[in-house]
């Protein structure tokens, strides 16, 4: 009783400060509108909301009805020995580790169940039952073939010939479909990772048998009175993590760049500026490209231009938020209109005729929003439905793709006359270029053969480039909107690391201007900004959504693969980081880069302060088992001089620290030299 | 920090009244033991340790790191509109609606891998890969095949002939291995449910595709920014609850029966009291059979019974908890010592010479509580660890399956030496008759030709038995220990219900002296008792462990087929029950039970007060759904009392509740009448 009269007390009613809640200003715009309007969103929700404390810490079990139980620290930590139990004497460290595992359970199961869509759909493509989808990069279907054991020739005669696609596509597509519940062996994938990565996991014992029973297991184990012993639990979880990364996350990245494309660098605009008052607004919100893909066809299909015109507005503008922008932005140059916070802001510039949702990351507070406007939300996945009756459901069937996504587009164009609010779109926008991978890394940073990562390793042995670095994840309303992205993706770019992004994070950098070219004179040290320039890339590379964080894993492969950095990925200098992170999706990522090797440093807090062993297993003892580890710091400058310590220790581990000193040694470094 | 300071506050140090804990006279004199002793048990743990009330109301959100968020319910309960809503938006609906789907996520992972476990186990059998395990019962091989669509009869020269029972078992194995992540169509076993069942399944589209997918969609659906639709959400949970009782339980429930036989009604004892002093005392504790079988078979070997002798032992004496305990009884006869709330007190008695745990349902507690004894701690499971030094691992392999029994068994019968502390083993014990089945039913109840339920039907239509009822699951250290397991068994037997009961609620029945012939003349209402004096059968059947509940919707549907008593399940008077439910697990049986047709009540608390649109649709609309609905009623009386009013309902909507009343009129009654 006590403890809801003190919820409730916190709700009284407050507003955030835009200044506070974001340091981009078209945010802090329509941060100030919506407030005029007396229409909340997740930033004043922040405000009014505290989290849970005892939660935050990983120490609240509700594994059972006996709970839920809370364990928390007591203050000034623990003297002697640590006796805090739940009913069934659950350690702090069980129930943390058992949060934790559920985490990547869940987050696991997002990514690698949108790569079983992207399965389903890529096996009716092969099987020719949709007409909408094709294989539009047979070159990577072939590419990808050997790993599921799909043989890409034939002998004839004694000759080897080219095996016919439409075969190719289907041995893959069932072979595909088959690793999320296969009964024998381990998933195909896993063979692309550097050989003694793979030792390192079979000596762990974390090999995924499929996709989904790593997930089923995770549930098991982390029932009432299963395991308890939170080394073993967490060994669950970094195999759950690998199925993800090695298996769910990079099939669908991979299918999803056969049928649509394997994106290359283009040029494109960011921000809630890329909107267009006069013009039919439409965003696609969300994870899967399946549905927003043929939304660009329809959206660009002159029926709907015309019907467009026929309702007053002058064309069609399609944006996009969160990781369906990236999908979109990376094969078709159409623009995000913001990151994951900047969803309600979308709606209430008053010119957003249609969202158009999937999966993931969609505030259910989006339909409150849409009611104050004329804005249609349409949400189209059979599993991700929402509650409030002004949302319509368009339930999207990939074999009658193009005829749902005309559908839609049509209720969008049709709602352009009925704009009521005055419309107030942010003036702000940037230029980016996106669509970086693996194959466009290699062939703008990869010297003078090709399918080497020769100059990139070059650069890195010579010290231009000091190291490389993973920036991804979400936004967090409990920390400063982009804040902490860029100001870490800034302090490693001055400090010559090349940040390779995803996910928000990519958006972020796009928004704040960090992904063109230009961005390396401004804000880099002179080693990197000497590469970029020479090679004309920018100093951050956008490689798309969250489930291509799977394209960082093989990118990082390869650079191990091209010599001169060590024999696996935890040998390279480089780290990885979520500094807004807030899904469990982020963890289940963190997780399988920790398990690939990579030093890993999320930002605002994890959920282990409450028990200090686990996290010290975690951001410690994982080193030795599998060469990387978590880490986590709020403030994003020592956030990124955590990332580069690690880099700089792998530089020393390789010998190529010298190297690095004398490239970076500046007039100052010299005269602090002579001083001494 | 108040919140700190709070909890802790609550945990001075206070110990459990033992007369308040639980009705159970040996379970009472060994919290006195223990309390002696100065070792914790959890029924201390539940006086000290608050849960956490918010958690409880089902409206705590901790599946994003914005979070967690706690959306308590205003005093006095909503007043108009229902603004709650954490950070994304999510209402209260979204978040007790996952946080239950997640709950049937956990049980049905944890009843399906048991059910992995087996089949697989069963293919290595089929693959003659090991030797210690056989097919003890080709006859429920040959009954189940079909449904696998594994042929029993082959055709040589125009005849039809039995096929080799090593082929059938082969095609079983592979078939049922491929339940879990089939790619293709739905459950095999779907289609033993009632047809009408099958229709409502159909119509409402919750057919589970495979067993793992449904568990891992209900796990992306309730991820941040998903499913924001209770009513979806909730229909993926009845989707995985189906893959759990029709699928993952049901499989390894009959996969047992081949295995190891199909149970047999047979005497046997209860309570701690089957423990002895002079005897090596093994206890068996967890749910999956595989291993202890294997342990009865080691203990009853010679060369163990002379190793015990040696020792000075006069014998081994083994004994069980939880659903190991069950499946030992009704094969072997092997009595178990206790309930899940009696596993610590088993210790406790100083007379546990080993504890032999596999999954589910084990405290980490006793690893604290073996510590203060000689007993071992031993641990069989690769997914079932405890962090604490003093357990011993021995992980089982089902290849070596008795030489690590033997080497268990070795263990235990050499700590017989070691007995420190005085042993003090509660003098009480109980007769009970266990071993019920889908098949013994048949036998007992079937009438004159065997394959059918009619003498059952024809009691319930005459009103002699009123109706049926399902009384199964846990022990919870909130409730007052087998309290209401016994209340509302006799209530129900009083009023002629006759009794199904599983898993801790059976043992707690067997404890109190409830599964014997005898007991129909104490507690029975006349009809009922009339019924069991004459087949010679308890009124309440113990039909096994929690993955055995799959029998009940076995046993109801062979009630649907013997017919006059409706078409569907939903049609039966009959209803379910779990008065003392705690685990995961036992979310997933109700919601398969209610999605099966039944009217199932929780005793207890279900966490939906804090929402109650989502409690509304649980306990109301679902009935339109499935037949079934939930509910929850904490008093044992007034609980079986709603259970008979269902059965009344049912009677009544069938036509048959004239009958009843004829039959059960009794002299006071007859008084009333004519007063009147």
């Amino acid at each position: 009783m006590a403890e809801e009269t003190k919820v409730s007390a916190v709700k009284a009613p407050q507003q955030a400060d835009p200044m506070e809640a974001s340091i981009e200003v078209s945010t802090q715009e329509m941060i100030r509108r919506a407030q005029k309007l007396q229409i909340e969103t997740v930033f004043d929700r922040a405000v009014t909301m505290k989290p849970c404390a005892i939660g935050m810490q990983g120490i609240c079990c509700k594994n059972c009805a006996m709970g839920p139980c809370r364990l928390p620290l007591p203050k000034g930590g623990v003297q002697g020995d640590d006796t805090r139990k739940g009913l069934c004497g659950a350690t702090p460290n069980t129930i943390a580790a058992r949060n934790w595992i559920r985490m990547i359970a869940g987050g696991a199961a997002a990514h690698s169940d949108h790569g079983r869509g992207v399965a389903l759909t890529f096996l009716s493509v092969a099987r020719k039952e949709t007409k909408d989808y094709t294989i539009k990069d047979p070159a990577k279907l072939i590419s990808i073939a050997p790993y599921f054991g799909v043989a890409t020739t034939v002998e004839v005669d004694g000759k080897k010939l080219d095996r016919d696609i439409d075969e190719i596509a289907l041995g893959v597509a069932e072979a595909a479909v088959a690793e999320w519940g296969k009964t024998d062996g381990f998933l195909s994938y896993l063979k692309r990772a550097p050989q003694p990565l793979q030792d390192k996991w079979e000596k762990q014992g974390v090999k995924p048998r499929n996709i989904d029973r790593e997930i089923v297991e995770i549930m098991h184990r982390t029932h009432m009175g299963v395991d308890q012993d939170y080394k073993n639990l967490l060994k669950q979880g970094a195999r759950a993590s690998i199925a993800d990364g090695w298996g769910g996350s990079m099939i669908g990245t991979d299918l999803q760049d056969v049928m649509f494309g394997t994106p290359a660098p283009l040029q494109a605009e960011a921000n809630l500026g890329v909107m267009k008052a006069d013009h039919v607004n439409i965003i696609v919100h969300g994870h899967e490209p399946l549905l927003s893909e043929m939304i660009v066809a329809a959206a660009q299909s002159q029926e709907m231009i015309d019907l467009a015109k026929q309702n007053g507005a002058k064309g069609i503008q399609l944006s996009g938020i969160c990781c369906t922008a990236n999908e979109l932005l990376q094969r078709h140059g159409i623009p995000p209109a913001g990151t994951f916070l900047q969803q309600e802001l979308a709606i209430i510039t008053g010119a957003c005729d249609a969202m158009v949702v999937d999966v993931q990351c969609i505030f259910q507070n989006l339909a409150n929003v849409a009611k104050c406007f004329h804005t249609k939300l349409i949400t189209t996945h059979p599993i991700a439905r929402m509650e409030q009756e002004n949302v319509i459901h368009i339930e999207f069937d990939e074999h009658y793709a193009m005829q749902d996504a005309m559908r839609i587009v049509k209720m969008a164009v049709e709602n352009f006359q009925n704009r009521g609010a005055e419309v107030m779109i942010p003036q702000h926008k940037t230029t980016q270029i996106a669509g970086f991978g693996v194959e466009s890394i290699q062939y703008h940073l990869g010297g003078s053969f090709r399918g080497s990562y020769y100059t990139l390793n070059d650069n890195i042995i010579n010290g231009r480039i000091r190291g490389i670095a993973g920036v991804v994840g979400c936004n967090n309303a409990r920390t400063k909107h982009n804040e902490e992205h860029i100001t870490i993706i800034k302090e490693l770019i001055k400090n010559d690391v090349i940040v390779l992004t995803t996910g928000c994070s990519a958006i972020a950098a796009g928004i704040h201007g960090l992904l063109t070219p230009g961005a390396a004179a401004v804000h880099c040290g002179p080693g990197l900004a000497e590469v970029c320039e020479t090679v004309g890339i920018p100093p951050v590379l956008h490689l798309g959504s969250c489930v291509d964080n799977s394209r960082i894993l093989l990118a990082a492969t390869e650079v191990v693969k091209a010599g001169g950095l060590g024999n696996d990925i935890c040998d390279l200098p480089a780290a990885g980081s979520a500094p807004e992170w807030m899904s469990e999706k982020a963890i289940s990522i963190g997780q399988y880069f920790v398990s690939s090797g990579v030093y890993t440093v999320f930002g605002y807090s994890l959920p282990l302060e409450g028990a200090p062993v686990v996290k010290d297993y975690l951001y410690k003892t994982m080193e030795d088992m599998y060469g990387g580890m978590w880490d986590c710091e709020a403030d994003p400058v020592k956030h990124a001089h955590k990332m580069i310590a690690h880099i700089d220790k792998k530089r020393k581990a390789l010998g190529i620290d010298k190297a690095r000193d004398r490239v970076l040694m500046d007039m100052a470094d010299r005269q602090k030299l002579g001083m001494e």
